[in-house]
């Protein structure tokens, strides 16, 4: 953050000479609110993206075990909302910033126990790393949450969530907070406090509708901003990975590179991105695989969805397993390596830089 | 068609009084190639459109009569390229067109024939009303044909079919022939004489990257003009009906109208029309329900799949059953009864009018 | 026009053993309205597009004169409601149509003289070569009509014209009449007889919104299928092609090639074309310049609005002067030469090919 | 921001009953670097938009008194880059930032000085309050800025600017440095130190090419992320407001409410904003006029142009007068009243929101 609390003349290159008018000029600055850009453009515009946020990685364990105490003592309910617990970015300050437009949380529903409802602008996600028995209802469609699956709940439909199941259940959100606060345009609005709707189906009624391949109802034509899938299920993530991979094998283009598959979370009433904030991915890496080196404007958050590898971040390295979780600053460079057989879940706010002409990418392939 | 073989001045409301100096007039107007506004004006600009083509059904059994004598008769081969048989719409003069815009014909194969490759920029597809047992082979991909499946064919892919069964095989093929011809866009090139792959995969390797609901490969981003799922399987279009239906029962949305399910077939990358110029959906009646008429601006020709019902097209009436096909010509309106539970399938041109800003529709509820 | 009155049986390359069976078939097509693709493949599927439609050019004298003598002979009034004579391409059977899709027309008012109005879902422009004193009154704005402008009357806008003048006036007309017609989308409805605003102001308001560059009224956000400017007027067409050329004579880059300047019409609201089915262009080439050897698909009609040279078209060429018209059907290609400064107004049907993804281009340049 | 240095369990509805327990696992959180959903919400969430950022008024006399000391004291060259004395937002803790997403700055430029060349994916315009003389070039084509004129600089275009007057001028630079901060998507690249072309046209290539209403050049066809043309010259802007004024004389729509004309800088390549992050406007007010009560998700800043009026901002309102620049936080109410006839200029972030589809807007007409 660029906020100089004090504006001092230094005797530095490109900078004005220290003299009693100068400093008599600075101080005239601070008492009109003004910033001169000569003594902030090295930090303000600098030659490549020089985020605060920091590349880290918080352990899925360590996470689970908070959320489990945090389920004995604090109590899910209105005004607090959710027992959501978000990632700090070490680079911004404490603010539950995952990067400084993401927010990402570990969320925990104790058995039989509801979420109240409410919905905001912010757009929003789960992706479900292990367990199930939660289904979160949104503007009245139970959607069931189980292992792999991957569920929205775009800006501004009202949802809550309730635990039929006799075990707790846990789960990622991913959300645009960060971005949100940062512009100023969150709107929140409180529901009731018991979902609508408790039945229990196995598919919700958006899936039925929606998520059908290359198939929409003739009721509903047009684009739309987000997509009307609620969840994406494991089941077709797998298939679509696996027969990528297939296919590898066979000798046919797909995969994004040797030995890595991946595919993208889409709107099928647009072809583009899930939400207009955030993407979503799923990759699937052979063991020994390795991909190549990518930096990109943007910011993302990883998750490994099962089996363990290596994640070098920029200068940094840390071996990753089920449900760790890593977050990859603007610009910095990622390469993955595969251990076992790796899945890991991705999700990023690219689709911002992409609609706003922001996006540059930079590929330096492995070795 | 607009086409005075001769201008003759007629003493009528609006026109001119006949005289010598007119009759002159319009001798001069014939030998430089000019003709008046004020005496075409009712046919070429009427209130509402008059098209030329007719309301029309043509039946299955006849179809498939002709065709399998047709294959008696006519082999296939390099010069006549296809064994297809085209309705020709009574009001078009005797050209080969369904419609202005579109070409329908049934195609036949014999057993273990092959159709040589070629590639044209007219927009193609095939739907399957009954069979199986030919592999359509679209840049090298084989794609199996079943009963119930929609398949792509895309202007300017090489494609070539080969039937690896010891029955033949009919299907329908819609093309965008007429309106290409029309215009004046058609290209068209010879390929070799067998299709390259004659390997017999239950799914293509478009619909193992692309048929995944909701997810796509993140190695090819971006909006593509015409979808890449080489086949809409009939197991998801009959799967998306009956979730409508099954909706409809506990009283959601999700139908066209009461007891009328209906989905289109989509291009995942834009969530548009499956091809530039051509619209194709799948219609699903309960026995005894009756559609809205409707009129629309545009041609579509529809088919049965299954089942039988009534169809009326302006004063016309026919009862229809499976495989009959029916021409729906511009502005006419149509209404379909289902006698026994309905499955139709349906292809158009709306997308030509809606990219042009020139569709209009009707609606007038079912009584 | 592909129309077999009578399908019959021959020994050619590609096409089945004529024999008495085959007759029967063929009969049996005939009987239940088929054509079978194998005899018409070649004139329906050419390897490039070989329209019906042939070069042609109309001379402006000629049609000149005999819009005088129609304004001796015939009235203008409701049912023929305009007295405007449309070129008919020698290979389009009479039909008036310039080329399948473009209607082009000389439009003719005596002094003092109404056109009645009406509308109609066929887009319309009117280009002036010579004269002034008419107002196009559209949608009740009233607009001047002067040498060199460019005038909207995209579809569905009530439009009537009056002249004011003491002399009589003729323009160009140009419209998507044999496109709408052929598709089966035009809708015609009639005004009141006299045009409702007998203003003439020497602007219209739709061009004091507008027809400020770059700048657009805050109060009409957002994209609009047909442009909303109603005049684009000479004084600004011709500073744009000035200043290509002056460009190119300072070494900077503007020209579409050397010694040719050209400006697209184009709508404020989306920089596309200014209605959805045509195209239109202002082109100027320096005395001795030659174009480019260009060819695409749609067709074309080209109009001299000042200067003389060559045209060629395909095999034929034509020397041509101001007013006169050229007919250039789709896929054959053109050159350009200019013996004087040369100023030339062109449309098209291009937009139909883009949107339709239809498009393709072939450029030789220039020897 | 939100930053807490330290969690602390409080006693309080919505929040966990404090206890031994719950501050162990606080403590547990910081020391895993999470954060809590159920303690931040109020902050991070809100029922509407609660911005840091603060309405503010800066006066020009103000600015330009330091600007000219600045003059004396500061030099401009390559490292400083630019005298240029930026807004800092009384909420933003220092940063010089006029709100969260733009940067706005006097900038000044002695006679006979030079800026240096540089280039940066920041998006930038300048506006000329008053003044005359510098020339900025932009990728080489040199653009005159007089009283009126809005200039383009879009991201990652290089430019200088040179004064050639014996005066010194000033003018306003808006960017968007503050969003590109946040978000991580600033490159910079240093150039020459002197611009490329010390000529001194009045109208630059980039106008010459593009500044012709509903004209573009066929040599450059496409959409493009920014709009080419270099300059808005008041000239067209002036008429463009009178011309919606005289409209509302005459009893013709166009202005955006009563007495207040308003027109929007424009990509005629898309008819969209000129920038993909900024949205610029010119506002034109009668003497005694009065703008409804306008919120909407987004910030912006004003400057008035011309004449005096009173602007009232959330619950405070400052009589303002030429030059005098207005911060507008989201969703705080904005009216204004005009004392003189009044001229405003205004930038905001609008095309951010609206390309995410975070857009809102609400309107309380002037009572």
């Amino acid at each position: 953050m660029v906020s100089p609390v004090s504006l001092r003349a230094v005797d530095a290159p490109g900078q004005p000479t220290p003299s009693p008018e100068l400093e008599e000029l600075y101080r005239g600055f601070e008492s009109e609110l003004l910033v001169p850009l000569w003594t902030e453009i090295g930090d303000l515009m600098p030659t490549s993206p020089r985020p605060a946020a920091a590349a880290h990685v918080w352990r899925w364990q360590g996470l689970l075990r908070l959320a489990e105490r945090a389920g004995d003592l604090v109590p899910v309910g209105r005004g607090g909302e959710r027992r959501a617990i978000a990632l700090a970015n070490p680079g911004l300050g404490g603010a539950p910033y995952a990067t400084p437009t993401l927010w990402a949380a570990i969320q925990y529903l104790n058995p039989r126990e509801d979420a109240p409802v409410h919905r905001h602008t912010q757009n929003a996600f789960r992706f479900v790393v292990e367990g199930e028995g939660v289904w979160t209802v949104v503007d009245g469609d139970p959607v069931a949450m189980r292992r792999g699956d991957f569920l929205l709940t775009p800006g501004w439909r009202f949802h809550g969530h309730h635990n039929r199941a006799d075990t707790p259940m846990a789960w990622l959100d991913g959300l645009d907070i960060p971005f949100a606060h940062m512009i100023g345009s969150g709107f929140f609005e409180p529901g009731p406090e018991a979902v609508p709707d408790r039945s229990a189906p196995s598919r919700s009624r958006a899936e039925r509708l929606w998520a059908h391949p290359g198939l929409r109802p003739v009721s509903a034509p047009g684009p739309r901003p987000s997509s009307p899938i609620a969840a994406y299920r494991w089941e077709h993530t797998d298939a679509a990975l696996a027969d990528q991979l297939a296919l590898e094998d066979e000798g046919h283009p797909g995969v994004l590179e040797a030995g890595h598959a991946a595919v993208r979370f889409s709107n099928p009433t647009t072809g583009g991105d899930v939400m207009p904030t955030m993407r979503a991915e799923m990759h699937r890496l052979r063991a020994g695989a390795r991909t190549a080196t990518r930096r990109e404007v943007g910011s993302s958050v990883w998750q490994v969805f099962d089996g363990a590898g290596a994640v070098r971040v920029g200068e940094r390295e840390w071996r990753v397993e089920r449900g760790d979780l890593v977050a990859v600053p603007s610009w910095v460079p990622l390469a993955v390596t595969a251990e076992s057989a790796l899945d890991l879940f991705r999700f990023s706010d690219a689709p911002i830089f992409e609609r706003l002409h922001a996006d540059r990418v930079q590929v330096e392939p492995a070795g």
